[in-house]
């Protein structure tokens, strides 16, 4: 029954990256240790090492997840747009990007912007983790250029807008937002969309 | 001789902390001690510790020290525009706050941005560091809502728009800058401001 097996095997990793998840929002990536991942899945450190060899494997499968989702529901937008169909106007996109975070946080009972930030410093110092880590981050600004260039087609931005810059500044309002809602904390996706509104003139 | 005795003690402990921050850089927050603080500083021991009582303390300098000088960046911006005048264009303001980060990384010999990754991890994962740092999170978010209010008072924004809010996404756009640039690594501060060009329509 190879379906059976292979439901099990990944409803377990996925049991077991949560765990980890929950360890590195509370300790960063540094302090977790194997022993802590056992203790917080709640499995045997023999099932654990079925499916994961290490903390390094763990990581590894973190990096490259994209466990946000976020690529996806800027692709999204672009998609209920329809062939030929204009895409949501900026301020909408970041709205439902940011509200899109909030919402897998709390159906998950983690919180993704605290973990976001340890992935980040992590990045910076560990260059394996980073290459790990930039295909994820190049998606999700390909994931935006997409969605620019669907805007230019349909008359949203200048015919002669860059759409790859316009998707450097798209993507650089996630962490921006990000990190205000774990330091300063007053920022929600509605505030944070009306502030781009503002900006954009309108 | 006061003054001089304060001259010296203020450098002496410039040179800590810029020793602190080169060793963050490599290692992050976690597995940098005092030791490595000290061979990094070529300072003795002794005298580090008549500066800082241990990391905790040097810790405390960083996070509350304003380092970066973004927020002075962000009110000449005002400053320069004089009363009554009108600030740059939001897209030159974020190039000119963007291009001061890394000025800054040069002139000190330091990664800023990989350093501010690891600060926001460690403001994830510690209260105590966390508070430390809000205050000079706040008081970036203070200097753009400065800059929105002059930018509206003098007509580059709608009358009823709200400082606050614009306030949010010009504080997001500078992380958004930082951690492209750490693991991307191509934007540039005039590609993220010809983006915020290309997203206001212009």
């Amino acid at each position: 029954m190879p379906k059976v097996s292979d439901e099990h095997r990944t409803e377990k990793r996925q049991q077991i990256i949560a765990a980890t998840l929950r360890c590195v929002e509370r300790d960063g990536f540094h302090k977790t240790t194997m022993a802590d991942v056992v203790r917080e899945s709640g499995l045997s450190a023999g099932s654990v090492y079925t499916y994961f060899r290490g903390k390094h494997e763990i990581i590894h499968a973190i990096a490259s997840s994209g466990v946000t989702g976020i690529k996806d529901a800027i692709n999204d937008l672009v998609v209920e747009a329809g062939s030929g169909g204009a895409p949501p106007p900026p301020e909408r996109a970041i709205e439902t990007a940011t509200q899109h975070l909030l919402n897998l946080s709390e159906e998950l009972g983690i919180n993704l912007p605290r973990i976001a930030l340890q992935t980040w410093a992590e990045a910076a110092r560990d260059p394996e983790f980073l290459a790990l880590m930039a295909p994820e981050a190049r998606g999700i600004r390909a994931a935006w250029r997409g969605y620019a260039e669907a805007a230019i087609e349909a008359g949203q931005f200048r015919k002669d807008a860059d759409p790859e810059k316009i998707a450097m500044v798209l993507t650089g309002l996630l962490p921006g937002y990000i990190l205000q809602l774990v330091v300063i904390g007053d920022v929600t996706p509605k505030a944070y969309a009306a502030g781009l509104t503002h900006l954009l003139g309108r």
